[in-house]
């Protein structure tokens, strides 16, 4: 095989009814690529036999890694596992840990009786190597052929990626010809993808060949991420780590961290450096922007709550915002975003806090306050300050692009840069 | 061609080093299925010449249709448009309607001068019949080729919606012949998979070979899904209507909603239904359940807001908690959420709320409250209910099952089913 590379199979009816939407490739990409194995091929096939048998047969001595994912399930399994057997060759034969395992996981977790369906998870092909699944039930196996690795995973997405941790990305460099890799990775926000390039030309220009840059947009922040590759390793961390330093002076106005960590995130680090506490007020995000702090464990540490005052009376009697001003200026004004966050912080009792209130859409809007036309405010007991946009999406785009200016908005007033 | 059946071709490196989550294809998939034209295979490959001709090759002459996102993007067109004139002949030729189009989009809606790079966005093979995109710059392009038609699309989600939605779709039952295809759902909460089987064995037995039943369980919640195909639409629509309300009488105990809508909007015509309001008090959902409801239009006539009160002080002073509930009991108890269940009613005046507490893990857990264990209340000014639930996920799917069983406990409070 001239270059390395692997390739992900996706088996189920569910992914091609739709009914699923597949996290599971973008996961294993992601993880893959970070050790320097790109993915050249993702495909996705149904409990059929014949077409798994073509998936399988397309990257069969031209793939290095073929990562199999799905049709493990006590009721798929009929079709992929003898499929494996004949494709790899070798007969079923019972896997004895893997037995006890499944024993043990109904008799004593899951305490119900242990089907004969459920103890044949524990039947592989004699022609692999089982990778032990601590998580589940199905087994993980490896098949080798034409030089090709092929592993089969099941597809639920926390076993799958016990698998991936506990036995396949470990071997990633030991067994392929990988090379050293290592990525650094910061996140800008308030600036365009293009006004960046402009501002660090000189030092993109400066890289060499083996330091590759990327841009990754997403709505407002552009993540850049620097990845070395070579086989020393000595080289590779000293010079990545000159280039990468030299990337965060440069867009230090901009910079939100510099590692590949979420807005939330970020703000919850400074938030506790500083032994502070946020609050959100939300109208029009309806709770997103909470829903994004509090998906982080810890989060309890710095974020006290929010208010999400969809009608206009809990603006007025848990907020605090006047009916005066609700009647003058509307529900979407700076006047009322900032009457939210003073309110929010009596209510809740923290150190900062973020109003959003905004047209979402697709309906609700006027000619003078159309959709997309959001306010936002952030302040504490000293200071607030509040700024306007106007958005151009859908209204779930509307929603994730508000909670995303929001966040940063109040980053602004926290590292008092606003 | 024996079988009308489609595949989906995703090009983008952005999908092969896992930056973006394919949610294109399981929406196309969707829309297919519904109309009678199954998805056989999903294919994703870079923006790279080789992979994407092969990928064009594999289904050439196979598929009846195959579906082509992305790739067309003002700096990715420059190879897969050249390989589209290439693999189906023809020359570049500008698609007048369509740069008059990109013309207009920038002069008078982004208002910024218009590139030469994007008005290449006009330019087509003169091979293909172009699809006209409203939505954006890049339009669609439909070849034919070996019997297989073949349709080239943005990545953009709402660009390819565009066209799926006002050229694809209204295309597939007169070009294809997939016959007549209906649908009917029901969405059914608090029964299993396998005791909904047995509940309906002989209704099931007794379906014509050309009506099929799937079953789509999602988290304590089972869609069931009749499909009946054929050509005669008289006969298939009476058939599937006597089919249909036969599981909705049978399944009535469990019964969410007799058509495909989530549980969070069935209730919302419910309380729509009796002029009613609700409210939501989220500790450990941190936001989860109140960005469910409002991310759909239209949820202000039913829904006035949530107090996330992430911290214990936060339902103290916001929520009413008396302290000594928090002291006796904890946060997560039912003293507790049924104290949250009348702070909410009071602070945010509506007419139901529903509360929950619970430990989300993946820290945070005790020997006598473990990670997992959660509280819900329902109540009104009349009644209040509580559940305790154990919950076996990681951190956001028990996030998500949480909300689930707070929508459906709220639901049998309204229907007076608890």
């Amino acid at each position: 095989m001239e270059k390395v590379f692997a390739s992900i199979i996706t088996i189920g009816d569910e992914l091609l009814i739709g009914q699923v939407i597949d996290t599971n490739s973008a996961w294993i990409a992601r993880e893959l690529n970070k050790r320097g194995m790109p993915v050249k091929n993702r495909v996705a096939v149904g409990d059929n036999r014949d077409d798994i048998w073509q998936a399988l047969d397309n990257e069969c001595g031209r793939a290095s890694l073929v990562l199999i994912t799905g049709g493990l399930g006590p009721t798929a399994d009929d079709i992929t596992k003898p499929l494996l057997a004949d494709y790899f060759g070798g007969k079923m034969v019972i896997h004895e840990t893997t037995l006890q395992h499944v024993i043990h996981l109904f008799e004593s977790v899951f305490k119900r009786p242990v089907s004969d369906r459920n103890k044949k998870q524990a039947e592989v092909p004699d022609s692999c190597t089982v990778l032990f699944n601590e998580s589940g039930t199905a087994p993980g196996m490896l098949f080798e052929k034409n030089g090709t690795v092929f592993i089969s995973m099941p597809g639920v997405p926390h076993e799958m990626k016990w698998l991936m941790e506990h036995h396949v990305l470990p071997m990633i460099s030991s067994r392929f010809a990988t090379g050293f890799i290592a990525h650094r990775t910061l996140l800008t926000a308030g600036i365009g993808e293009s006004m960046l390039a402009d501002l660090i030309a000189d030092l993109e220009a400066d890289l060499p060949g083996w330091i590759k840059l990327a841009y990754l947009p997403n709505y407002g922040m552009v993540r850049l991420r620097l990845t070395a590759s070579g086989m020393d390793k000595d080289l590779i961390e000293r010079e990545l780590s000159r280039h990468f330093d030299l990337l965060v002076s440069r867009t230090a106005e901009y910079l939100v961290a510099a590692e590949d960590i979420p807005l939330e995130l970020a703000i919850g680090r400074l938030l506790q450096e500083k032994g502070k506490t946020m609050a959100t007020a939300e109208s029009c995000t309806g709770g997103y922007i909470a829903h994004l702090i509090t998906a982080h464990a810890g989060s309890s540490a710095y974020y006290k709550g929010t208010v999400v005052s969809y009608a206009n009376d809990v603006k007025e009697h848990a907020l605090h915002v006047k009916p005066e001003t609700l009647a003058a200026f509307g529900a979407v004004s700076e006047d009322t975003v900032r009457e939210m966050v003073q309110g929010t912080l009596s209510l809740i009792g923290s150190d900062y806090a973020v109003a959003v209130s905004g047209i979402m859409g697709p309906d609700g809007g006027t000619p003078e306050k159309p959709v997309g036309m959001v306010w936002i405010a952030a302040g504490n007991a000293e200071k607030t300050i509040a700024r306007q946009f106007r958005l151009r999406f859908d209204r779930q785009k509307n929603i994730e692009v508000t909670a995303v200016y929001a966040l940063n908005l109040l980053r602004l007033l926290i590292l008092e840069k606003s």
